[in-house]
């Protein structure tokens, strides 16, 4: 039960909107801007640290990704602000990794959050990341919290000239989200297998531990509809929107895109329930062996207690007991107290506890 | 519970949108396609192996159905879709067969998904297979995971002539979804009545084996409703949207089969709730023969604790036990002990124990 | 658990839609068409066999209502099909009577399902049985499954002559629906005294029947919301949509009744509900009574193991055992015992276990 | 479990609609008319018994409200309904006490239901008593189930001359209504004072009449919601519809009135959710008081079983058991016995047993 | 279990709509106006006691802000309502400190109700304290039930002169709003780390204390949401609707604090099914102790139940018992009795017992 539910913004109580302040993991690392500059015949690719100098890119005709390794140094994030002249609540919101997914359009610009999410074998958790699209014109910046994502294969067909479709920064944002939902994909591939090892476990022998893996997993979906539920409606509004910055041809990609994502809500739907449904296993598997417990004790007990009773009451010492004197009283107590036993076993026998 | 409740597509994470990639059960087998192609007057029937060979179709004035028997080969996809200019979204969602049913328009054709279903008496469980219908004016594509489908009536009717309904393409896709529909019918029944089976057995005598198949079908109704319940939006809008590819006549054929898959999803509701249910019963059935074991219990230790102890009184050796010595002290301490016991009997008679 | 939560249909499977198959149960009888057709002035009442008999009906200018006892003859449905020129889908509709409630308006008639609805007081069970009406302009027919219906009332005020506002084939229609919801009302009368007797009964004295009868009340409740809650729509658009066979006059009461079935979906929610809580609080009394059964264990345990373990050391046979020989040992020993077991009774009531 | 979930309507079963038939308690007392009229100036109060005596207030310019105290006499509402040419539908209703709260609008005049509640501190129910009114121009027939209501302030307001914005039939209807609204607050008051302080009783001391009190108010929720709900849509119809007889100004106030019932509403549903965690908190609690018998009763006889045991074999009666005969044997055993108990103690307290 | 889920409203039940009654905590304390009068050039802040000494406000071109500490005296509310020519039911639900969250539009001015949460450590419970808000043109009224609140932020920001988009009424309005619902996130990151305090505690040793405690936090939970789901619709509305007295540029700023409230609602909606699935985990956690005590006592029982029956028999003091006469009969017995011992021990160890 490591990571939190609710990240800290406490220190931004109290202060002006659009003041800017940094809320998630703190780092003291060096923000670095990969910038990928191309248009259909060539790719320019390098790293800069001031976002300064991309002010000529502004105007080139050519379309620029620049990408933002980390969003933990507000000075950063303020200088990006000023030179593509965002709104003061979008930087906030920036630097506030706690957000929703959302979408907000702006005069020239949209601002899209979605959450990168991975899951960690070690933890068995999910870590989310969040992801902020600034879409213009003829320029897509993402900020992440932290270098790291899922982006590879884009990157590997800007560079490999297949990059036909990918010459309009709404198709560019496009492939962006894909790439981040697709990941979702594989996170829920790897969660339910877990969950489903988990279910075998629980036919076959549950512990106390089973339970709390239960709760942990029920936990994590909380968090993953927490983070998946609200693009569905973002990218419902991104596909019907008239906005002038998404081009028609892209919609239906938005469409596709919408889909996986409606599919994976249904699909964190179904392993809810099923957990649920484990839980509810569980209970009644344990209740079951509480069942047996019980049957074993009482079968002991009944079975022992009038034979107990019988020895008994010939260890009493009274001097006149005349059964004591015959010589057969011993073999016969013995016989009886035989025939007591196998009686209440045929009895158990009968109500179906043997 | 064998089966996988999400199917394995992480290959296709980091891969460009559109590219085409198998996602499904991987099969050798090679990929028939089952021609028909017919007017009012003539039908001519046919298997080929290469899509290509299709090409007069698409231009003749006769109605042609393409039954595509697997979905395994990417080649064959491949030049299916460039014979019928699909769009690559659309071929890729052939081959992914990990899809929501659904239905998207394109320029000139209708792609729609759904999903058929078999339940295997062997394991209990239900198979989805996918099947993807295209449908342009004189043309229907169907493309299955798999040869074996339920659409056997419909070939009937085909060759014996009874076709006059069936000489639109867009009444041969309805006759299709509706043959897919009615057979869930079939594995309702087949479900519910293993169901009310498992209802009796609960009632009449619970085993712990109940309880998991309780959760086998809470398991099987939740992949039920996640193929089903998509269905109603997909009929909703082919049934209301204003496409040209359907005609006026088809729609009312269209609100029949929409009403069918509601009665459906009603029905997998009130199976759903005879679940949980049952599941309380269980629940309950189990605490209330815990109750009869522990009262078992106690009726024995409450009977034979306080006779043993008197026993044991008479056992100890203490030189002056005045009582020992009467000649009837033995008869007397055995009344005592009846009269304890019948006192005790008597007692949890009140007490509605006994 | 007697009747089905799903009816048999899967001999339809694989037909061609609008293919004539009675799904439903089975019998011999013959179906009888009660006719009465009548103006103002006059009525007229008679039975025939043959649906074709009824032509003159349909060009008369009186008001005809014919009420089919059965709707398990396919000749009898599809003769009358053939008469009223209905669509193939309506008479497929009129046999399979496992339809959920519905109207659907087609040229020149509307087309609508009801479910009349039956408590056995025998089994406890609803029986269901489906009312299907064509409603035209001077035509009402509607088709039962089996002779006896509610209707008795309609019938009587048609041939006392009280028929003024029943002079319109809509009046007629919503009489007849009017007269199956108030039947709801006796039926939720009768399960709800029912359900309440088992309520008293359960803070009583609950016994593990009781527990199986709150499971079928909960069942029953399931069918009856699935064959109500269709009627809600139904009505809705009936009043609504502007269908020139529904006069302006008779929307007023189709409102009433649709204020009624709103009113019985509520009452069917709140005993549901009641029907949850009363297991809740079959389970707690389960348990409160369970742990009374454990206090009285532990009590005797309590009480009689310590004593019979101080029995159990004078018992033994040491030869020097000090104790064994002084006089007052015996009944200093009992005088022990018997303040152990005050004191532990004391403890008990201290911590109100008596 | 006293009053009933469903009022006996079946009477009615099989009546034509309209048909007027008095539906809820019985009753043989006169029903008395109160009479107001008034206008700015002057107010005129008077009792009478015969509606037909009120036919001087339909064409008088003065505002008259009519209160009838009873709707247990056919005849009077016939009456009634005849001098105000009522639809026989709001007759029928009038008279039917087992209506849903709920708003009419007929040619001239609006028909409205409410539930009046009133929480009976002895039996601690809810008793529901119906007010119908009907709302014209100049008018205000308002008609309860029994004389008493909650009214006292409008009457109050009306005699001491106050009654400036009560000289339009719709703020009277109003006030009538709020009236009505705000009681519900008090009732709502003093069922969540008997809830929590059942929740203190909880923590404290948990009863099985805890639990029995806990569904009996889940069951006065149900009921309580089920009069309350449709006050809702009512309200807000009546606010946003377009009526003549409704004036803007009274619209702000009937915002007022409907924003009090949302409250109802709110703190309704937190009442029962409050009531089903209490539910599970008493559960939880039975088990933990159930955990705690167990381990005394383990306690016990792990401690004394082995001990008694050991007893048990320095009684038997060989010849041979060389132990019996030391000098030292008596005192050692006794002191093994107190070893054996002491280590047990000590082993419960690091299980934190004790 | 301290703090009312109902506030007393009762005394107002009876009274005429826009009857003045202060509903809340009593005070004797004196109710203070505090008014900061500005431009962008001065400002002006000083305190007052007679809201009549505003008058000059009304008329000045500059923006005032008047903060009332205090709602509970009746005659301060009335002389501002008289002053600001407010409606009656606006005074009324001031002086109501048991509002919902609304906003209601009136001629010239909006009246804003919202929830300002306070969370005690020491009682671990959320206080609630009402705050209405007067937007008109150049005018914010805000009265609050008691001094003490969350705005020094934004009195620091007008005195230290950065009060650029401070200089219009609704922008003021909003920068409240957004204090109050910044101070939402504080109140549940504390909420949080209680519950996952818990959590923590529940997971390592949970005791009845834990399960008093979250009843207790669902209990604060059903508050919470109680006081922010009306801010939902409230913000929604405020953001849409057509009213002048909102400027376009101010609308930005409300869908940011829209946003930040549903975020919130999720969150609460995530810590209630959290709450939900520990008390799973607790109840389940109880039932595997309970498992543990029972395999304790049936180890016990199951040992020494046959051990002390053996030495039973052998204690029966029969004259012919040829076995006590032998020389090796003692020890044989022992060794038996310590072979039944080892074979029970095994036979637990098979079936995981110990």
């Amino acid at each position: 039960m490591a990571h939190k539910l609710v990240i800290k913004r406490s220190k931004k109580a109290g202060l002006a909107p659009g003041t800017l302040v940094h809320v998630g993991q703190h780092s003291d690392a060096e923000v670095k801007l990969q910038v990928m500059d191309y248009n259909a015949h060539q790719l320019q690719e390098y790293e800069i640290s001031n976002p300064a100098d991309c002010t000529p890119l502004l105007t080139s005709d050519t379309l620029s990704w620049i990408n933002v390794n980390g969003s933990h140094q507000v000075p950063v994030i303020e200088s990006l602000g000023s030179l593509l002249q965002l709104h003061p609540l979008v930087m906030e919101d920036i630097l506030n990794t706690d957000q929703r997914p959302k979408l907000e359009a702006y005069d020239g610009y949209l601002y899209i959050v979605v959450k990168m999410l991975q899951f960690s074998e070690a933890s068995q958790e999910i870590h989310t990341e969040q992801l902020s699209l600034i879409l213009s014109d003829r320029l897509l910046v993402s900020i992440q919290e932290r270098p790291g994502d899922v982006f590879a294969g884009i990157r590997d067909r800007l560079r490999s000239g297949r990059r036909q479709r990918l010459l309009h920064a709404d198709y560019l944002a496009y492939a962006l989200i894909d790439a981040v939902v697709d990941h979702y994909f594989v996170l829920l591939e790897k969660l339910s297998d877990e969950i489903e090892a988990l279910e075998d476990q629980l036919v076959k022998q549950p512990t106390p531990e089973t339970l709390t893996r239960i709760h942990h997993f029920k936990r994590e979906m909380l968090l993953l509809r927490k983070a998946v539920w609200p693009l569905r409606e973002l990218l419902s509004r991104l596909m019907r929107d008239d906005n002038p910055l998404i081009r028609e041809e892209t919609r239906l990609y938005l469409r596709d895109v919408y889909d996986h994502t409606i599919h994976i809500l249904d699909t964190i739907e179904t392993l809810r329930e099923l957990l649920v449904s484990m839980l509810d296993l569980y209970l009644s598997s344990v209740s079951n062996r509480m069942n047996d417990v019980m049957k074993t004790l009482t079968l002991i007990a009944t079975l022992f207690m009038p034979l107990t009773f019988i020895a008994g009451v010939y260890g009493m010492n009274f001097t006149f007991m005349p059964e004591l004197d015959y010589p057969w009283s011993y073999p016969i107590v013995l016989a009886f107290m035989c025939l007591v036993a196998i009686g209440l076993i045929l009895y158990f026998r009968r109500r179906h506890w043997l």
